[in-house]
């Protein structure tokens, strides 16, 4: 089937696209020296990680046990402070493959006992991460089953990097100093990839988008509107007010990203148009030139893992045609 | 089982509130004059709804299609250009119920035939509707059943309500002076239902979120902390930054609300915190006090109807206790 004949709003994830930038980033990795452990939870399609594992990912990161729970492979990073009441579900994953927790509190890293912690340092983002060399110290004293150390360069320039390295050496000293060997430095993300070589202590690199894109990753400069491999097919129903055209997917088809400066609503593929404004289940489309109620348009969401989040099924294919459908087994898990 | 013993993040509904939301706009629509047709895209649960058509709705709202695929009762307005490719669906409904849709264009009316269409007349919200008397009549008369006038009067100001009573007004004549009788007129919205008798040819009102409430309509000033029926559980995750707490709800467990003068991102229940910001699985929070990491806090959604589509089931129950789970049947639902 074409994928313009899809009922309208659907979610459409072109393959030859997925495929260059799953291989792109294994080879940016590989290149690097530096193993790569995709984050699951852009996509949350086990297909997707399943590809990503044949590549050569060393394994997976998720954000949520839950997300674990349904994801493939042997080696899995819950990149997030695991609590008390989830832990016995951690056990549970811990007797047929390798996990890994982050903390960065004492109260966080006690109770793991014989769970592998790593230590999250706050390289600048603002929100998890111990605030100091002797936090993370203190903190991995604390965890029975030291594993290594974690940083989240999320979208920082070049500058925020260079600081970032500064704090990982640093921290990095003063575990070595207190006898803590960090068996693995855990950092990148989709932005930040290609600047790994500015922390060199990095073993391994999280980055997550990539894999799909979205018109706020192009939006940084980290891709272009041809890498996006994620779309919404929506269909033009109101042009009743001049200048402007509404699409029949809002805020429950793309997710909201409000953040206009990093590639704001979505972005159309085929069309001079903006996606101004979002409703529940209206697209405000600003117009250049004319628009028709009923035609079919592309557009690249704003932010591609919480609109993947809103869909239960993602149709898949290439060249225009629609090949087959992955459910979005992680959708909704958030515990 | 204590509703502080979820596991989180969870979502609960507080019954307590819920029935009396219920009760108090059915109040009003009677004491009114108006039929009351809530519009389910709220709360997407067929529970509910069936509450509120036992206490004397005459039918639901819904968005799309597949909502009223997945909602009770024998009566529902789909308030939507439903186009072409919809239209086997809809005509499937009417088999069993009362169905009728709601256009703003000939292309959207023709293909209609016999199902009956409210011509909706844009009173100042600049979404959809037509922009002037003329072009309801136009639209109209290409209806073969043109059943009613629709307006949403959104959450505008009174003075807002009293153009849109002079546009409805106007229409109406048009439409009369043309010989075409609009049997319903369709308004009303939560923030607006008790502005319903500035614009007296209101034959029903369709407000949403009232069921729940939210942060945004507590903002608005249409309802208090106390009437928000909706809460999410979380616990504290990280406290590493000075002033700061991370919770384990981020913005695929409430939804993003940007508007911040619309309620924020959510409401803490009892403690004076504000959500900051969100990533997609932590909750900034701005402190006053202390938190202490594995804490649980109660938090209002900035935005119900979102936050509702993101989960599969809710908790529901009464004075802090859980009594059962709804599925949210019509989640996802946007075709």
């Amino acid at each position: 089937m074409n994928a313009l004949d899809l009922d309208t709003p659907s979610v459409f994830i072109d393959l030859d696209i997925l495929e260059r930038n799953l291989r792109r980033m294994q080879e940016l990795s590989r290149s690097l020296g530096v193993a790569l452990r995709p984050h699951a939870k852009t996509h949350k399609i086990p297909e997707i990680a399943r590809m990503q594992l044949a590549l050569g990912a060393v394994g997976l990161t998720v954000a949520k046990v839950a997300e674990a729970e349904v994801m493939p492979g042997e080696d899995v990073l819950i990149a997030y402070p695991v609590l008390e009441p989830k832990l016995g579900r951690v056990r549970d994953l811990l007797r047929s493959r390798r996990v890994a927790v982050v903390v960065d509190s004492v109260e966080a890293a006690v109770p793991l006992r014989e769970i592998p912690a790593l230590v999250e340092v706050d390289v600048g983002f603002g929100r998890c991460g111990v605030p100091s060399p002797e936090d993370a110290v203190r903190v991995a004293r604390a965890c029975r089953t030291f594993h290594g150390l974690f940083y989240y360069p999320a979208g920082m320039d070049e500058a925020g990097v260079r600081r970032a390295a500064g704090i990982v050496k640093e921290t990095l000293a003063a575990l070595s100093a207190a006898g803590l060997r960090a068996e693995v430095v855990s950092g990148g993300s989709t932005p930040n990839a290609a600047r790994t070589p500015l922390i060199p202590e990095t073993t391994e690199i999280r980055p997550g988008t990539y894999a799909l894109n979205d018109a706020s990753v192009v939006a940084l400069g980290s891709a272009a509107p041809e890498d996006c491999a994620l779309r919404i097919l929506a269909t033009v129903v109101s042009t009743s007010v001049p200048g402007q055209a509404v699409i029949d997917a809002g805020s429950k088809t793309f997710s909201l990203n409000p953040t206009k400066v990093v590639g704001g609503y979505g972005r159309f593929v085929d069309r001079p148009w903006t996606l101004e404004k979002m409703n529940e289940e209206h697209g405000y489309v600003k117009l250049q030139g004319p628009a028709r109620v009923g035609e079919k348009v592309w557009v690249i969401p704003g932010h591609a893992g919480t609109c993947v989040n809103l869909h239960d099924e993602i149709a898949y294919g290439r060249a225009g045609r629609v090949e087959g459908r992955w459910r979005v087994a992680a959708r909704g898990r958030v515990r």
